[in-house]
């Protein structure tokens, strides 16, 4: 019998996680909020459930793609009394570093060993199994959800045994990524501003030291009129609060993320919480004042 | 008999340049405040000249590799007035696009074609012939200045007639690269503080979404205890300061260039203004307070 495997939260990256699963010849059992998802699992071959306790049923690895700690937490309160003994939990989730510590030494002490292993790449990489985690957990909990994590992942970075290191690196991440979005945003915008094709410029500042992935992949997007929905501003207030938050508590001075933080804030006050991060260029645009003759 | 061209300024970039166009058959006349550059190039078979008007004499281009605007005026007010008719004068000087109008304007009334053409690349592209090069000019200037453009660079952006545009270009690659460099520095500076391996996490995130060129080139720099110097703060003073300037002028908000900018700053008011810029990763660790226990 297929090994089982258990997904909490199938949105675009844990759907995509199941995916993976399912071709690698795992039995998977879903649950989500939203029941157009786990009907959609049910018709790729994995197990419809209607909440965590029962997706949790029998599996011995229970990943968590959820959007926040506070989700997490309530999932493992159904999951954790059900999971079979030794089952792994992995938390794929981007929390503060504290709350992965909290949860692991929770799910610990419940008997079953923990990974603090947030995703990184997106949906484009979770459907097809390439996505990177970056990992902390101890050797026993590797051993187990090895082949599961193989099946989603192109690569796991390993980062020793504590919980919350994983959270950590992937929040390092996240500040240079949200930056990055938000300097590309104002230089595109300045360039339009100055008179230069925005177009014409993004291809010529991919050649040279301004290069970032994300000119390459925000860049784009940020000269169309509607982009499409790769990834909200509304991660980003989430992302960016985590790695200010974690700044604050450690006594060190983040003032490019903070600036970029609050280029997202504004965004969400105008109503586009929901829009594609690159709309974070109206921001810009809406500050801008009188173009002088 | 070889095609003269004259180089002002033989810092590391205007050196490379030179030797470049030497490899490439040119007549190289060089001038630099300093007459150890001169003397070099001359050992390298150039010719070594007193001043710009001695550099200019005979040349068919004239390219400009000074620090900035004020010293490309200087070297025109000697060099115009010995430089062959329709010699063709090149600013590859990183300076405003109002100066970079001002320039190519004065330089048009004195019967010569103009380029605005900030290269981007630095030293080590400079000295094997493969720097970029952002430009803007007339069809005549690109004609005439064309081989000697070829010889110094792998590429040449061609941005229209208008000078001004080529300095408008690089001034958002400079807003970009100023940025990304501060916030490697934000980045790293962080990960230590929170008890992660910078060296380890850097080549982590340099395969996600967080990757830049700067992640990956000041990013191992920062780890040195003293990093060779090949980019110094001081030159982020001036850029970032064009950035901001225009942003100014144009009444366009440049909350994280602004940022990055009173980060190197911060540096150069610390006696950090010759150092390598990646040395800007210490005005965070002194500004962290103490680490909470």
């Amino acid at each position: 019998m297929a090994e089982i495997v258990a997904v909490a939260g199938l949105g675009s990256i844990g759907a995509g996680a199941a995916r993976s699963l399912l071709r690698a010849g795992f039995a998977v059992r879903g649950c989500d909020v939203r029941s157009e998802a786990t009907a959609a699992l049910a018709a790729d071959g994995g197990t419809a459930c209607a909440n965590p306790r029962e997706a949790a049923t029998g599996a011995s690895v229970l990943l968590l793609f959820v959007v926040d700690a506070a989700q997490a937490r309530a999932v493992l309160a159904e999951a954790l009394a059900v999971l079979p003994a030794r089952a792994v939990v992995v938390s794929c989730v981007t929390m503060a570093p504290a709350d992965a510590e909290a949860i692991g030494a929770e799910v610990a002490a419940s008997g079953h060993p923990f990974i603090d292993a947030p995703s990184s790449g997106g949906p484009t990489r979770a459907i097809d199994g390439s996505m990177i985690l970056i990992a902390s957990g101890t050797p026993e909990a590797f051993d187990r959800a090895g082949p599961a994590l193989a099946a989603i992942a192109r690569k796991v970075h390993r980062l020793g045994d504590r919980p919350g290191d994983g959270s950590r690196l992937k929040l390092i991440n996240q500040l240079l990524a949200g930056v990055h979005i938000a300097v590309v945003a104002e230089a595109l915008g300045l360039a339009a501003r100055l008179g230069l094709e925005p177009a014409k410029a993004q291809p010529i500042l991919m050649e040279g030291a301004a290069t970032s992935f994300m000119l390459g992949d925000r860049g784009p997007r940020m000269l169309q009129e509607v982009p499409p929905i790769h990834s909200a501003i509304a991660i980003w207030l989430k992302d960016l609060g985590i790695v200010t938050e974690a700044g604050e508590a450690a006594g060190f001075p983040l003032p490019l993320a903070t600036a970029a933080l609050t280029q997202f804030r504004a965004a969400a006050e105008a109503g586009q919480s929901r829009d594609d991060d690159s709309t974070v260029l109206r921001v810009y645009q809406r500050a801008a004042g009188p173009r002088p003759s």
